[in-house]
């Protein structure tokens, strides 16, 4: 039998790529889609690319309804998925947060960045961080996923074997981060209109960005030390991709030539179906990751300088959002985890 | 069993989205793709979105095995699929040509538009227009389909309700029509560089274009009468994406209060999986299109000037020409016609 | 002594346009620039390209020092100008209108197409519409212009000489026209974010575009004829430049061996310092005027249709409105016309 | 008297952009264009941004009367201008090279990155490398100067008042830069295609780059030791801009609370015309210096991380070439510094 799946929030980008991923999804239906402000308005009348695949209208958010599927997806704002979860969770609903509601163990470290109180700060040890290449088993087990932040998946995902070498300065790394502008939201916004993003590029957010403290957390609980990073946001006038180009500094006393960084990466990652180690010297492009899961590593030691340099790119969309969010709902409910998500990335 | 399919040119826009989109092809397998000039190369260090899908070498087009093929599809430049196509035919092989090859009934016509002899014009009887929307019973007999260009797809199902109806002046015909830059080719060229043709917008070929003579072969036959368009390209700054401006006379001393436009479209069109008329008063943009093999429309008689617009989006590489061949393969090979091909489009 | 220019409402890219363009120009100087909603604010924190060039806050628009300069700009939405205009031009001070207050003669045309009652109907006969290529000797005596709308310039130069032939069906033309997207301005809009438009290409406004009476109004006054068109816009994913591709029906019974396009647009505009008439059988980019005020065009008569194809450039935001606002503030002030506007375009 | 100008191989992007620049400079004329490839096209049949302002054909390279300018621009590749250099200096002419062959000193590491032999290596000690912000005084003197790499500018100046002020380990910066596509030139290449990098982007040559040594030489001299830094270039979608973004570490034992950042900065850079540093807290867009010659930098000290973050931007057909190969020019011959080079970005 079909599984339910009802999406909160849904005219936004991480709902609308939800819709699209779903929509072939084999196992599941999507009996339930909300939107406050769009609440009896055809999904498809927004989203054409829907039209054929999704025949629903919007629904109010607050509907009872909701209960009634097995699955719910959050794809709103922070701090909306914790005014609903405790409830959902009580009738044996399974939620899986887009948003950071989920995401922190502490919550203090929470408030601080998010500028909120949380609602349900119990629920934040139950919750399991949905980056499947590290919490796998948790998440098949899990009532309540936190979907990973789309530069934390970059990153995390490009500094992973590295971290866990054992044979990297902990406290030297830095991320130059770069994102595509469906990052930023579909908020009517000024600085994000075609005419001020287009045909440029900056940095924003030097000074802190929410994204530092969630892949500092992540990466110091798989080291089992802390770690410390420079984290620089940038954003790219393109609609979509992230790329991560990390700086790493290997330890004094480390015997380097016993690091083969490219075996090091091949064999961390040889088992994972959407992490993919580009051949040796290879420059990956966001390009060719666009509309898929996957994301493409490349680690180099470059000629001059003597730090590591490892290249990482995701579609921000995909496997930095609506597409991870849909490989946990594989594993929570069971199903084979790359279902509905082995398709080529659309290059040209 | 898996049909067996083959891939002559493989490395230009429409070979590597052929393979993107039969990747996942469920009846066939992908055994032999070619390119003369990366002979032993792997296709995905070209083509790096495959990677996990087509685990091939880039073959020599010459190459006997091209014959085990149940079906080749020829992405070459016009000119390559003639010197090929009889041999393939003799030994069983059906062919789909994704150039101009087998599109025109007129051998005169053709020589004087492409400026060759054609080595095979027998064979221009029996190949059938691959425009399922006018030729299905014809393609699923085929052996040899000639691909239709891409502007001429997107105006053909713009026009054709119009044409059919017996109701407007087939003299009087404007297509203003507008291509992404994918329609180009993958050719290094000074005129499509990122820096020449991005952040501008021109016509191009306005003195007399390609595609003009197929699409008014094309009218003619699908009305029975002599049909003459001006037809203007113009080149977008976009990847992907043809946008169809048709601007139709509706005959003198005709009951326009009869003609319900939007009534003579849909039920047009209601039966075909590939073509969308969307709510009266759309706009269609490119972009809920991009990556997928539908074309929608949508036709408008403004509030002034006497003319009815019809507005026809489809993606140049899609339904413009590797999902439209992908469609002509399931027909030709007796699956069913949307295999493969039913995915929400890319949006944003 | 340098004349003291106000701009109402530089907050936009009409009046960011302008002030770029006057900071250097040698005769002027700008004393006052308003924004209700920034007063106080530096006017180079919102544009740093002016840092250096501009050293003023935005003042209120309400002020009396407004009337202290010799001419002032609004660079405000429709509706805005006509309110102070009246008490301006009483105290002495000369109006340049970038908006629509001032465009129309006919008053019940203007309030239909632009939903306001006009609150100085009197002030039309007076205002003269400001196209310095139709109205030069009335701009030089003006002390009030309604400066174009984008799309009309375009247009209405691509058809001029034609139209002013007598030899063309004056029923009978089509204007196909697509617009970079500054032209929608500089508000908060979900539709004209880089995520939303970029990467496509859409029409809008099919059924009806307030430039639409505006061009008709124009060529009809230029030819003494009443003029019908059709009028097509489309977005185009770039930030400046406008292209129009302008269908036109030689009448019948002309003897069009008579009429040498070439030669008819090259002797038209012999003398205009804007007008570029390029090389028989170009295809003028919109990159080749961005950031000038020049308009390029090119007219054709292709092998195949009856009709004569006109292709027309601007920038949208210099000769389609702040370009052209200066062109005329020259005239008005008794200035050199080519004043600060005789820069090659930025190319690339 | 007008200075003569020639400029050798000018239908490259430098080349343009320099005839974009010299066409309004009150103080020279151009009196010659080369190019091998287009001897006798008019220069404005490649350029038409050009039309009315360079009324000239393209010449031989090799012809005398390049000897009759008192300038000679080489906007060619690398490697030519050295074959010419000697001769033009011989009969006065003055020489600025817009390529790479005259930037170094050490004639060996110029060949090992260039792969050639450089036929006059005793020029190289007399040529000045033309940052007038290091080099201004030598550059009024020179005879001959190598102006300096895209990269290398916005590196530099980002990086000159650190590096000078003692304070930082100069082992240990990293500089991660993103440019236009521009920046790869006018050549016919796939990689440079709108379809190839439009929506994309990926970092490059991570291995090592050309600029690498051209930017370690300029910091080494001008802090008097060896400087070592870490080089990522990226290509960006755009067509103009440079954004470095520069981590810096200042060194044990500084008293941090001494170095203030914003003040460093707006005191080193209080007299330059060119440079431009943000208010405290900025974010620098590419797009405030497009079509400009202003550098704009804004320095940070992140909330989290041990490292300065300094960030950087030019446009890199303007002070990263052509302009400031006017600005060096403007310095041999004599004229004010700033001339033909004041004018606002082009916003949006």
């Amino acid at each position: 039998m079909m599984k339910k799946i009802g999406i909160v929030g849904a005219t936004g980008y991480t709902g609308v790529e939800l819709l699209r991923l779903l929509a072939t999804h084999p196992l599941i239906e999507i009996t339930f889609v909300t939107s406050r402000s769009n609440v009896g308005t055809r999904v498809d009348s927004l989203f054409p690319n829907l039209r054929g695949f999704i025949d629903l209208n919007f629904s109010n958010p607050n509907s009872d309804e909701l209960a009634d599927c097995d699955l719910v997806f959050f794809a709103t704002p922070n701090g909306i998925a914790m005014q609903q979860t405790e409830v959902l969770l009580k009738t044996g609903t399974k939620v899986i947060d887009l948003a950071a509601d989920f995401r922190f163990k502490d919550v203090d470290l929470w408030s601080k960045w998010y500028g909120m109180t949380h609602t349900c700060p119990d629920l934040l040890e139950e919750a399991v961080y949905g980056l499947p290449e590290i919490n796998r088993e948790a998440i098949k087990k899990a009532r309540l996923v936190g979907n990973p932040g789309c530069y934390p998946t970059a990153v995390t995902l490009g500094l992973l074997p590295l971290i866990q070498s054992g044979k990297i300065d902990l406290n030297d790394i830095i991320a130059d981060t770069k994102s595509g502008i469906s990052g930023a939201g579909r908020q009517a916004n000024v600085s994000t209109l075609l005419s001020e993003a287009g045909e440029s590029f900056k940095a924003y957010a030097v000074d802190g960005h929410r994204h530092h403290p969630e892949i500092e957390q992540t990466l110091s609980l798989a080291s089992g030390s802390t770690v410390n990073l420079m984290f620089t946001p940038h954003l790219l006038p393109i609609i979509r991709g992230i790329h991560a180009t990390l700086y790493v500094n290997e330890r004094e006393g480390n015997d380097t030539a016993s690091l083969d960084l490219q075996s090091l990466y091949e064999n961390f990652y040889a088992n994972e179906p959407f992490v993919d180690i580009l051949p040796q010297g290879s420059h990956p492009e966001t390009r060719s990751v666009k509309s898929s899961n996957m994301c493409r590593i490349s680690p180099h030691r470059p000629r001059t300088g003597s730090r590591i340099v490892v290249l990482s790119v995701i579609d921000n969309l995909v496997k930095g959002a609506a597409g991870q969010a849909v490989q946990n709902m594989n594993l929570m409910l069971g199903f084979d985890e790359t279902t509905a998500l082995m398709q080529p990335a659309l290059l040209p």
